[in-house]
């Protein structure tokens, strides 16, 4: 059996055509082409699907195009707080972190916290000292500094007459977007992986956390079922535990993948408020990318079929 | 209707009547009488579910007894740094805290979080810089310091032969203790709601996040099902989304509370591997209180039955 499959995703929200020049749209598609790719080439050859999936994610973090690792937005504080996350549906071995700073690669830690601790989530100072401890590779803020992101802070900073009113990501024109990066995987042993990464919300207070380091809100993997990674409004994603959610709608009542997906993004989500999307696997390889906000950034490839890259509805 | 039902924990481990005098027994059991009476005097007056829940793990967090609020145990740098969570079953609203010091009563900050800001979820210093906006609780070092819990730090310390090799908590008498407090209750007007807090683990490192402020993990209420609170080796809790597990089994298998309890603390967990226990009630009010440890602090008290106080198996 030579049968893989891989999808990404680099964030959900107010993606309109009528906002994009056809400049910025070939960069994304080009920056999405070159994550599935990464991945890809580890499915291809025989590699695990947890290692596609941080393969592509490490690719998605390191285009600032994408509010994840170097792209990651500004805090309130003007610093980058990441969180990410990442699980093997071999096993449900997880590992997340959140709340950290001057990491080049917060997936990669997230990796290590489930492969070189007894732990599954480690957080702020903490999780540095433990990226320290195990040799990970840090960068400076010169690295993290993106100006696009820094001229976003100060315009999101101008408007902030609420304290906490600040859900999504103010974009240069109004845009509401929820910049995370993930990815799902199906290797030729048939295992899945899941995994998320992000850089919060611009000018974020108060240390908030979201959904992608928690396990069954943003992440979730299991062979049994699924391999699930979200994008979307974080607080309405841990609400209603929208990756396990799904895996339990299969498990426990027999729905197909793209039922189960339909349901959470389409119908329950939506009931709740909770705007955004999602990638997912099942372990026989079918993909689905659901979402109910105006556009996804996303892309798609099996083994047996061709490289799917999509953006607007 | 005038039915009304509440439960309570105070942590799962290696709990034996062996090692235990009468004089500590009796102890406990009245902690755990005086946490059920506060969260049931709300219930009996027609108060919300949500308020019991708060009421009951104050009571237990302002106990020296339990490793939660002025009992919680010391990390490896000497500090106390606690998590909580709570949820409303009515309307899936979520508030949660993680890796704060100098809180009162953590499982307050996490309402205040849920009700007062936007967000489900807040870590660190972040977490205090929103309790100082809201003018929480603070209470100094002096108020945290329990003989009991340094002395645990210290005698952690000196057998840390590997760093991260710290589950659980080490005792006195080399017991395996998960230290962790919670409540579930439905009030009369047929709400749920299920709370978690916990001061984590003794000589903690690395920023570790247990289960207690994961919703969906640690903590989990939905009127459609039932409502959770989970104690034990976090990291196994996490990786099953054990709380969320339940409300699945019951609304998408259409098993009881207890057969769905049965199927992951008595079964799904230990094929994990995972100690620990939880405390679980249902819409209609039946209670459970399954737990696969040596044993569990734990009382239940419904408006037409009498109080159950069990510690052991």
């Amino acid at each position: 059996m030579n049968k893989y499959a891989i999808a990404i995703h680099g964030g959900a929200g107010t993606i309109l055509k009528s906002s994009m020049t056809d400049e910025k749209e070939q960069a994304y598609k080009t920056a999405l082409e070159e994550a599935i790719h990464a991945g890809e080439v580890i499915l291809k050859n025989g590699g695990a699907a947890l290692d596609a999936v941080e393969s592509a994610i490490i690719s998605l973090e390191n285009n600032p195009l994408f509010n994840a690792g170097k792209g990651a937005v500004f805090t309130n504080t003007g610093k980058n707080e990441m969180d990410a996350s990442i699980m093997n549906g071999l096993d449900l071995r997880a590992g997340a972190v959140a709340g950290i700073s001057n990491i080049k690669n917060p997936i990669s830690l997230a990796k290590a916290v489930m492969e070189k601790s007894e732990h599954v989530f480690l957080a702020g100072a903490g999780a540095i000292d433990f990226a320290k401890k195990i040799n990970a590779e840090f960068a400076d803020a010169d690295y993290f500094f993106v100006p696009m992101r820094y001229d976003q802070l100060q315009k999101a900073k101008q408007s902030d007459t609420i304290a906490l009113d600040h859900t999504a990501d103010t974009f240069e024109n109004g845009e509401k977007k929820f910049g995370t990066v993930g990815a799902v995987a199906m290797d030729v042993h048939g295992n899945l992986a899941a995994g998320t990464s992000t850089g919060g919300m611009t000018n974020k207070k108060y240390g908030r956390v979201g959904d992608s380091p928690i396990i069954g809100a943003g992440t979730y993997a299991n062979n049994t079922t699924c391999a699930i990674s979200c994008t979307g409004h974080g607080e309405f994603f841990i609400r209603a535990v929208v990756a396990y959610d799904i895996s339990c709608l299969m498990e426990y009542k027999g729905l197909s993948l793209k039922e189960a997906c339909d349901k959470v993004v389409m119908d329950k989500l939506v009931k709740l408020g909770g705007e955004g999307g999602l990638i997912a696997i099942d372990n026989k390889g079918n993909i689905e990318l659901p979402f109910n906000s105006e556009g996804m950034y996303r892309a798609k490839k099996a083994a047996d079929s061709d490289l799917y890259i999509g953006i607007y509805k």
